[in-house]
């Protein structure tokens, strides 16, 4: 029954500003930016309005953390592993090698006992984060030939950022930073052999299939990487707790419809890019058992190092073992009779 | 930077009742109810106040659909697939045998034209619905004896409602229909040979442990079940647009953090159980085949025989096709290889 008296809510109003580490090009993972804008605002009759900005329009992509910190702005769309040289423990909050899908990532982080350690790690630093988006997992980078063993990847100069990166390194890869708009040019000229970006419907808008071949999976170094947004918490203080309900859900709501979004547009891109002469590979198992290798090592010489990665780093993996005998037990047992059957290569005509 | 100016937003005070097709003893289930009409609440200041009642407190559990069809409540959660007798397709609105994985159903529902096209069926009733929890990957229902083949199967009475127990009838097994609370008498008195309810955590609150030794998996019937809020369209034209965007939103929430919980409980009800003497079981190649087979003769027929399923299994099944070959890509080589190496036996000490 819906009662017909009215009441003042005399909320005020509020403008904030959301800076991002995305050009507005990548509309999958910028567009989880602008659904919490659009969702928020629609909530509370445009009384709460946030404007979403592309990285470079008010601070560099990487620096989405520090600008909030200062609350020159007063939140902003993000990764927590851009910021490992801040605290180590922040790669846990978005995806390590041989981490969590997005699934487990999100039932770590919402139910695992994740989302408070990061929100304490976050804390020291004056910002309060929610999960607001995930990409699912990642493709495995582009090469211009194909790397069979461990030995092929010797000398090989690659493109891959973050603690993939070093994995890669202890490899033997010689590893290249380089930001997501100088990739395309810097294999085709050779400058690199091989690349990662995201997936098919990121990378086809690099182009990076017109200059290299094989394009390798599983992206073992983001199994189901989590996008924040973090909110200098002073400003977050300030906000009427309607408007602090309305703004977490939306981010849930963003997580959410990220991914779905990724799941459906790569579908499609990974169709278009096979049927243009993209060659999907495998990694073979030998690079995989040393990469996961190599990344455990590394993870435990940071926790040998630093307290507070190594707190992170217990719990998570107790909760990753559980959680994946879970899924070895559901979910993997389905999709691998359902799904696994057949070769790959028969599934894209 | 935030204003301080104030505005009358003057938003009704709105009370609603949602039913809901499930005890309160299922608190994962119930708690996507509970999830919503907390959400609301805490978004609009109490203003929007929905109180959630436990199935038979206003209506049988499975009278949820009729009942806000009627409009005597505004709102109920509930899932479409119990509805088929209305419209067989909206077995797809939930989970069917062989479909998809939670995360494949959010990517066709909101992204892929399935909402779309379960809002058009429900409109044909009065009804909007939101997609509103899932449970994940379910198991494969609890055994007196190991059942290896089809021929196994032939005979054996078994609990197992929907389209599975219809799969399962096409494989000889003399299905039984009984509620949830009576299945564990009929197991352990003999009356059934087996039966399947949901996962590892609810399961366990029934104690079918106690009387069936053999945990099978996967749950092939529902691998990714959706739940659903019906809401009746003209409660729902009543809303300020503020509360309807409120609602969809604590909807998406609900859905999201469902599966978390699911994840996050049934791991450490499995491993609880696999150390009280459960033996974690695989169905069998043979058998997997076999009710696969028979599931799509199952939808071919129905398909055949009525147009409006026909249309949404051909958009369906073109669409699960192409999500499945991206899985197989992505997640699926990647949990095949960090999750899969290792014999399930050997994950539960």
């Amino acid at each position: 029954t819906s009662g017909e008296s009215t009441t003042d809510s005399s909320l005020p109003r509020v403008e904030w500003r959301m800076t991002t580490s995305w050009p507005k090009s990548l509309d999958t993972i910028f567009g989880g930016a602008a659904t919490i804008c659009d969702r928020v605002a629609a909530m509370t009759d445009g009384r709460f309005k946030i404007t979403p900005y592309a990285a470079g329009e008010i601070a560099p992509g990487l620096k989405v953390f520090d600008t909030v910190q200062k609350g020159s702005v007063e939140c902003g769309h993000t990764a927590s592993y851009y910021y490992i040289g801040k605290n180590p423990a922040f790669a846990f909050g978005t995806s390590v090698p041989f981490g969590l899908t997005a699934q487990q990532q999100n039932a770590w982080l919402y139910q695992g006992g994740g989302l408070d350690m990061m929100r304490q790690i976050y804390g020291d630093f004056g910002i309060i984060n929610f999960p607001a988006g995930n990409t699912g997992a990642q493709m495995g980078g582009w090469f211009k030939r194909q790397v069979n063993s461990v030995n092929d990847l010797k000398g090989l100069k690659m493109r891959i950022p973050g603690l993939g990166g070093k994995v890669m390194e202890r490899l033997g890869v010689n590893v290249q930073g380089l930001p997501g708009g100088e990739i395309y040019l810097a294999l085709d000229r050779g400058v690199i052999d091989a690349a990662e970006f995201v997936g098919p419907y990121d990378d086809e808008k690099l182009g990076l299939h017109k200059t290299a071949k094989y394009y390798y999976y599983p992206g073992w170094w983001e199994p189901g990487p989590t996008l924040d947004v973090q909110v200098n918490k002073t400003a977050w203080a300030k906000l009427p707790k309607e408007y602090q309900a309305v703004f977490e859900t939306a981010a849930y709501e963003s997580n959410l419809t990220m991914m779905a979004r990724y799941d459906t547009l790569n579908q499609a891109a990974l169709g278009r890019l096979v049927a243009g002469g993209t060659q999907l590979t495998a990694y073979s198992k030998e690079i995989l058992a040393a990469a996961q290798k190599a990344a455990f090592e590394i993870y435990d010489e940071d926790a040998s190092q630093n307290a507070g990665f190594k707190q992170v780093y217990e719990q998570w993996t107790d909760f990753r073992k559980r959680v994946y005998n879970w899924n070895r037990v559901n979910e993997l047992s389905f999709t691998d009779f359902a799904i696994g059957k057949q070769p790959i290569e028969a599934a894209f005509p």
